[in-house]
């Protein structure tokens, strides 16, 4: 929350749900990143949020931009970034697709499969390829399923495979899952690509790049540790498990970068009891799953709810959204301590809503409009 | 599946994942409808699929309008619905829509709170209102929350504050929850109506509507009970409760309405195993929960997909969409069996896709428009 956006929110009222996102703190993000890993490349996770001026932005600052399709990657090209900048980090993509990206001059390709690595051979001869491999994501809020990468075991199969097609195999890439709270995830991965690293030498493949993905949390509702204490985690574990053979390293921040810079405001359309003995109260917001909140979804992300009465009493409340869709409930099973005196009609700031909420929404799902966004 | 929609398909090929709906099949709906329940008005839940021609359709045909939003209700006058043909039908409303909607002329109103009743009793004075009540939603596909409704002893005191400001207490609604494969499960909620209608008669309130609500399941992969019988089975209970004084009854399908009516069909981007044992094949389609098929969400619907390999030895597969966000799996906790021989470029039909896909669609995670629509 920024004096900023306040400011806005005071100077502009209007009916519906809105985010509002500063980009005063997109910049000192993308400055602690640059600190606290002065030898790593950024790769703007553009999924997090494609606004035209956020990435303006960060091009300007001198990001890089990893991207999950064509879109995306036009995106990147139009806030400015030369296509050597841009990754195409989505290991599932269509042949035509990888086609029309190398056209655009991309030459940085993520593969976890033989498969993908035959369309890149025959798409984008010559191009660069990093092998994203599986890793533990306990500790992550938002964790990641086995949906990308491959068994350590396998990687060494898959890069020999794009070294032999005539691709440049560069390296390897894994992520810890999003919104990560323990600094030390990063270790046993690292320990897996160094010995990935060591076995490929061996059949006389050079590796030279870990792409260390993202996973770097915002603050919602817990506390995070700062990026420092990432980074200086992450340069530990380099050194043990690489020595003195550090290999060129990247990073992909999306909800780091941009989470903490945005807020929504929403408001009270309803509260109401289901029976005379209900403990909690139900709490309607114009804002639910389906118009911008999609990452409440099984309760994961649990966002700071600010309010105008804040300070007083509270009580336990089940929080849900507009539709007259039963999954669109956003706290219940842990239900959320709001102000006993709040009110229909009340407006109330959601905080650290700057990544995945605007493109999440849908295109108007029970009539709703998708998300408002204003970028100042 | 029909022969106008294989016919579509072969004449347009095109890229990216479409949906096609026959007209045919929703006429052929609504004929079902009609003639099982000749005495109850239907309200098409149009959240379900607002295409304008589904609803234009609808209207000539002579249905009624279930809406979620002002948004829906000015489609369903676009469509040549009266004002008198719709229901403003969420619980959940700002007075100002309110208020518009009864600019607009409707003036048939849900409840379930006496906050809602007051916002009513200002915005739209002496409107016609029923009042939701909670029940039993066991043997549904997409169970409902405790979200919409209120137990029975406070529907009797929201009814009543009705009426007291000036409004129509017109009835009782409740909805047995969406894709519900047990005709049976009206029976409680009716008694329970029955109940109240007898208390507010007592006190000199005279209700005079059942509002069925939704449930009427589309086939997917399991079979499910024709319409008729789930329509002898309501107009027994509905004798077996209210005896010689039936009320008016109304219904909601939406699913039921549309849901056969289509077919999306998407190509297999890739596919891959994570580990030389993997005893399972990731298949990744081109579509996903974040571009039509969010209805997946926890596995719950499951919906069957053709592909031109069929008939040959199959084997079990995780399907999951095209983004880069890990909870974009289809199914993954019961694995899907696809033919041995299914390829990467492959067009899959994922059948019983009418209802709920192309609204639910993101305006563009991860860079993927949303769903593509042709109706027929």
């Amino acid at each position: 929350m920024t004096e900023r956006i306040l400011q806005f929110l005071r100077s502009r009222r209007e009916d519906g749900p809105r985010l509002v996102l500063d980009l005063d703190v997109v910049r000192e993000n993308y400055a602690a990143f640059a600190k606290a890993l002065p030898d790593t490349r950024v790769f703007y996770a553009v999924k997090a949020n494609p606004d035209p001026q956020v990435l303006k932005l960060l091009a300007e600052l001198g990001s890089c931009f990893d991207t999950a399709s064509v879109v995306e990657i036009e995106q990147a090209l139009a806030s400015g970034a030369s296509a050597d900048r841009i990754s195409y980090g989505n290991t599932i993509k269509k042949e035509r697709d990888i086609q029309r990206a190398y056209e655009l001059g991309v030459r940085l390709f993520a593969v976890d499969c033989e498969a993908e690595v035959e369309k890149l051979a025959r798409a984008a001869p010559g191009a660069k390829v990093f092998c994203r491999i599986l890793c533990d994501s306990t500790g992550a809020e938002w964790p990641l399923s086995r949906k990308f990468g491959c068994a350590a075991e396998l990687a060494s199969r898959v890069l020999e495979h794009a070294h032999r097609l005539g691709l440049t195999a560069m390296g390897l890439s894994f992520h810890v899952g999003s919104q990560q709270r323990n600094p030390r995830m990063w270790d046993g991965a690292l320990k897996e690509a160094a010995a990935i690293f060591r076995d490929l030498a061996e059949r006389g493949i050079n590796l030279q790049m870990v792409n260390l993905g993202g996973g770097f949390p915002t603050k919602y509702v817990k506390n995070i540790p700062a990026v420092k204490v990432y980074a200086q985690a992450i340069l530990h574990s380099l050194r043990r498990h690489f020595g003195n053979h550090i290999p060129e390293t990247i990073i992909e921040p999306g909800r780091g970068m941009v989470g903490n810079a945005g807020v929504i405001e929403a408001e009270v359309v309803l509260i109401a009891r289901k029976s005379g003995n209900d403990k909690v109260k139900w709490v309607y917001l114009d804002i639910g799953k389906f118009n911008g909140l999609a990452e409440t979804m099984d309760e994961m992300i649990r966002y700071p709810i600010r309010t105008t009465f804040d300070g007083g009493a509270t009580e336990p409340c089940v929080i849900a959204g507009p539709t007259c869709d039963s999954v669109d409930v956003l706290y219940e099973r842990e239900p959320y301590l709001l102000p006993v005196s709040l009110e229909i009609g009340s407006k109330v700031l959601i905080e650290g809503t700057g990544a995945y909420t605007t493109t999440y929404s849908s295109i108007g799902f029970n009539g709703f409009p998708p998300l408002k966004s204003y970028v100042i």
